[in-house]
């Protein structure tokens, strides 16, 4: 493999010395748009004052005014919000007349001098006491499940990083401003969020909700050492009727929590606890919402009570341990950790704490996923493919391939291809795959896609190549035969003209 | 080894002669015991008629007159009886003159006679339905614990063998003879039974059971045919207020339903289930009573629900498995099975199912032992000897070994010595030990031992030498410092002039 980098790259020096003469010549010929920009920025033009005059020289914002801080974010997003200002699907009385007579050519120059701006020294924000950063904390990293509102950092990304070209950072953004914002949204006033994302989510949310998840991206990332892990007792029973797990301030402060503590860990940030065992960029809570607590997301504490059992897949009776192995091995693409390792026994010990007063071998409510009616027409990769483009494709990456924070943490997982579960996985079956999306997808939004959109949006997902199944029995149709007789599994089946399985990355992901 | 035993063979050659060469010349000149008997039996002497003519010329007896079968008996228990209805302590009107006719000697010689003669084949008892000797098998193999009754087989021996001197071969007996005695030990006309122990039984039992359980010994062995396991749903939570674990009968009929039958096997009958693991002939339910069921006798019920848990033992968190591999390693004599094996999982799976309700987390009523006060005096290994001659010996042997049934298999487990639990195991403390015998001991006699007593014979039980701790530590002193460092443990202590541990047989018993 490296003899062969080695070759491509070579072969490649030649282009990249064109490339990078051609953008010399052009940057020397005419002022960088980034130039452009500043001068607009700090000077206006004929029909707009300096956007200075508010945002600051350095971009820095005021805080105390709500004025945003503009230095470090995303140049596409500054440029979709000037033109939401002058559209008016984003409304502010100050900003409407100013993106209004900015040319778009304008309002591209100047979004990209800001966010070329090095990040400025956090302001500090509203003074915020502890409670009220951990409770913010709680929001932004955890989410409200309770109100169906899933963790801000699940889109924004890990410590409010941002994320792509749509999720813009929110750490150190002035709390006024976020709160603004979220009233805003929340109201109606602002309307240019990607599939009214964030319209759903702050009608969830409560006036103290948002004054705290302010705070806490206002005091970003010192707020990160002043707050505990969410303490926010969790309400699902009394919200869905379903179990309640216990509240992560219930996790005793000894030996024991120390273990859940771990397992907790490793379950919302797998690659990075337990990179041994995983080889792609999923996490456990990809797929088990809100750290294994969500009913209808296949909860942790469902499961655990549910063990020992016979599974159909592997034809023996598995315990709690064996088939967390399963999935290590399949839907993290990894190895399947020792039995009695620290990685599983922290992982059971998190589990059974989230179980703890759930009865020992109960068919729970709320466990796995809700049951989903089939199709009215039978699954279609086709008309799949729309749905993605309309409801994935935004988070997941038109590409399937996800994205990450801007500070390289994976974010959202990527749903096929090398670096996404492999064909063993349970995600593989059209089925599966199918009854999370309705319930779950997408975030935020679970059950509003239609019985037939989640069908056939999960054979277009599942009917794309992804690492070869571990069991591999010598060739594609053996493995078929052997393991996904069913017709809810696309593996050896030719979709899009492909025989999936045929060019399947090997397992692994190592 | 063998060099060393063919020597000793070898000079033993000589005596064995001597020895042998006198009894055949003793036997030559002397009409021996059992001949001497079987006048009496089949002519009778001057005062009392012959034996036979009631008993049957092999010792048969007459199922119908609820006369018993006297062949095979135990000689010593026989003339336990004869002498019993001589003096009154049973009582019956045609057997008391006749006893009372015969000489001590007489008595002997009878019970010899009848003692030798072969086991006759069954005769047919009374017509019984099999889902009366069901309900017998379930009293007999499983005794009734929400009435406080054992297994009738944990005193008579595997399928109502017989064990030792005492307790009587039950199999093949008439069932009418049977129920009559266990009417007779209720009513208290019969009162010959060491310490009680029928007495207390038999009053815990209805009409019903006794004429179920007379009916089961009856048909043996070829009631064991006609009978399934136990499948009387129990009654715990009723009489006790304890948790109710469900009923054999609910064991489901599939892949899973074998593996928790298979786990109820090993931990009944954990040497021949697991003859890998264990190293002497105790069986997981010698201290766990009633198959694990038992409230008071730590119940899996309880413990399956408290684990993964962090045990002070080996000082970091235990998931289920491994705490059962403690139970082997130490409890067991043996060596702990891989985790992931058959066994463990075959027991967490029936763990699991006697769990079926109970909440995870919580520490259930009935876990683990009663609390027992401390005593009143420093527990004492003197008194702690004569509470064990008194109230232990009969079952557990006077030299603390256990005793077999008639057939040889392991009844009532050794206390101490090379075929017990080793130094490592939780009932080598002092507490655990008084703690178990309080709440359990004498078997179906629970409860009726002072705290003092309790105590005191836990004290002399543990204060014998056992099976190395199977962490020696290089030393008895170093051993003692790291792992018995408490006044609970005699390990490294003098007792009795012997200094605990330091002749202590290799661990593992094979």
């Amino acid at each position: 493999m490296t003899a062969k980098r080695a070759d491509i790259a070579g072969g490649n020096q030649m282009k990249r010395f064109i490339v990078a003469t051609a953008l010399l010549l052009a940057v020397a010929a005419y002022p960088s748009l980034a130039e452009s920009g500043r001068d607009i920025a700090m000077k206006g033009t004929k029909n707009a004052p300096a956007c200075s005059a508010c945002h600051g020289a350095q971009g820095e914002g005021q805080p105390a005014a709500a004025i945003p801080r503009l230095a470090d974010l995303n140049p596409f997003y500054i440029t979709h919000q000037l033109t939401s200002f002058a559209d008016g699907s984003r409304k502010n009385d100050t900003m409407s007349p100013f993106a209004k007579a900015l040319t778009p050519a304008e309002r591209q120059a100047v979004a990209e001098y800001y966010a070329g701006l090095p990040l400025p020294k956090t302001a500090p924000g509203k003074p915020a006491d502890a409670a009220m950063l951990t409770a913010g904390a709680a929001i932004a990293e955890r989410g409200d499940w309770s109100r169906g509102v899933p963790a801000c950092s699940q889109c924004h990304g890990a410590a409010g990083a941002g994320v792509g070209t749509t999720f813009p950072r929110l750490a150190g953004q002035s709390a006024n401003y976020i709160e603004a914002q979220l009233n805003a949204w929340q109201t109606g006033v602002r309307r240019n969020d990607p599939m009214g994302l964030m319209n759903g989510i702050s009608k969830k949310l409560d006036k103290d909700q948002i004054a705290a998840v302010a705070a806490y991206y206002a005091a970003l990332p010192h707020a990160l050492a002043a707050t505990a892990p969410s303490t926010k007792p969790m309400q699902h029973a009394a919200v869905t009727g379903k179990f309640a797990p216990p509240p992560d301030s219930a996790i005793p402060d000894n030996d024991f929590g120390k273990m859940v503590r771990l397992g907790e860990n490793i379950f919302r940030d797998t690659p990075h606890y337990a990179p041994h065992y995983v080889g792609n960029t999923l996490q456990c809570s990809s797929c088990h919402l809100d750290g294994g607590r969500l009913a209808g997301s296949a909860p942790l504490w469902a499961a655990y009570v549910a063990y020992p059992a016979y599974r159909s897949k592997n034809k023996h009776v598995n315990t709690f341990e064996e088939r967390m192995q399963g999935c290590f091995r399949f839907s993290m693409n990894g190895k399947a950790p020792p039995l009695g390792s620290e990685t599983l026994v922290a992982l059971e010990s998190y589990s059974y704490f989230l179980a703890k007063g759930a009865p020992v071998g109960a068919d729970m409510p709320g466990r796995g996923y809700p049951n989903l009616p089939k199709p009215p027409l039978p699954f279609s990769y086709a008309r799949g493919e729309r749905v993605y483009a309309q409801h994935c494709a935004l988070c997941h990456g038109g590409d399937g391939q996800g994205q990450a924070s801007a500070d390289g943490t994976p974010d959202f997982p990527p749903l096929w291809g090398p670096h996404s579960f492999n064909w063993g996985a349970g995600m593989g079956s059209v089925k599966n795959a199918a009854a999370f999306i309705k319930a779950n997808m997408p975030l935020s939004r679970g059950g509003s896609l239609s019985v037939q959109d989640a069908w056939d949006v999960a054979a277009y997902v599942d009917g794309h190549e992804r690492p070869q199944d571990p069991r591999f029995a010598g060739s594609v149709a053996a493995t078929r035969t052997k393991y996904h007789d069913s017709p809810m599994s696309l593996y050896g089946q030719t979709v899009n003209g492909v025989l999936l399985g045929e060019h399947a990355p090997p397992p692994g992901g190592h």
